[in-house]
């Protein structure tokens, strides 16, 4: 099954917090890099996630936020820093590639904060993904 | 593959509308309904989507939002009318499942939501789904 | 530091009411308005959210959706008014400026939408968040 979600990050399952609806799930990813991510309870079941499951972490690159630098007390669980691949924009959004460890990230964010930020191939980025927007496969 | 994104809703592509960095596809759903992706222009290319490609449109559950009836004048691209079958509350969010045409829909929104629109089995319900939270996969 | 997410409101909290995994916590932005935003349990902790805390919502410009006028019985808990001051139109999607009591938004919608709506400098809006889409952050 091919996805039109552009980033799917491979890791392993560190740990796994249930509540009554939501659960948050942290991965150990490939790279090194631990990420969160708050599904339901009820698909941390169907996919019999726990500590050691090899996962995939999907996330929509409309989900990707990035900065010039590590962003102090922030909610935003996930940060990957990284480094401008490419950078292409369009009338009103720009689509800009990431080289982060372990892999590549796509970010689409507006191409007015492309021209603010001046990002540019080389430029060094984190990016900045909430919880809420992590899904999970089965590796 | 198993994914934690609840929603899965079958369909076939009806038109693409290619940006320079995003493209708008509309799926007509196996259950009647259109549906609108705002996905990136790459994806639409990787996955091969033309008019008639058979997909799957992927909706996490915390994207689903509901409103009591049809809303008129919003740019939320689209809305499934449906009816409640279960709800779920936590201590600060809750899970609503709800039958549409052609499936089942998770929502996970605030417990404070389901209060104040008195949502409970039985309740008529409208999902609304923003495009840009829309993702696809082959079918 | 520069970010990528277009909005960023200044506030208060006014409560948090936390859950097993999620918290909702509401902010009385500088501008008046009452804002709604579900986050980790554990993003609270971190920062150290309490009554008082002075904050800032973030909110990425793909999460911002607009409606022509207020809507009743809808799950989405947060809705801002305010005024159109620019349309900037790509070839599949759309960037929006509006300016709402105590500061503007950047809102990316489809090129659809904004046509659909009629929308142009001096419309008047409501802008439309999910509370899982608000990321905070310390002021």
């Amino acid at each position: 099954m091919s996805l039109s979600i552009r980033n799917q990050l491979p890791g392993t399952v560190a740990s796994v917090t249930p509540g009554e609806v939501m659960a948050t799930v942290k991965i150990r990813l490939d790279g090194g890099q631990e990420l969160t991510a708050a599904v339901t309870l009820e698909a941390v079941e169907d996919l019999g996630l726990t500590t050691g499951s090899a996962v995939r972490a999907l996330i929509k690159s409309t989900e990707v936020s990035l900065a010039t630098g590590p962003v102090n007390g922030v909610s935003i669980r996930n940060q990957l820093p990284g480094t401008v691949t490419d950078v292409t924009t369009g009338g009103a959004m720009a689509r800009v590639k990431v080289d982060v460890a372990g892999g590549e990230l796509t970010s689409a964010i507006t191409k007015d904060a492309v021209g603010e930020l001046g990002l540019a191939t080389g430029s060094p980025v984190v990016a900045l993904i909430k919880a809420t927007e992590v899904s999970l496969s089965n590796a």
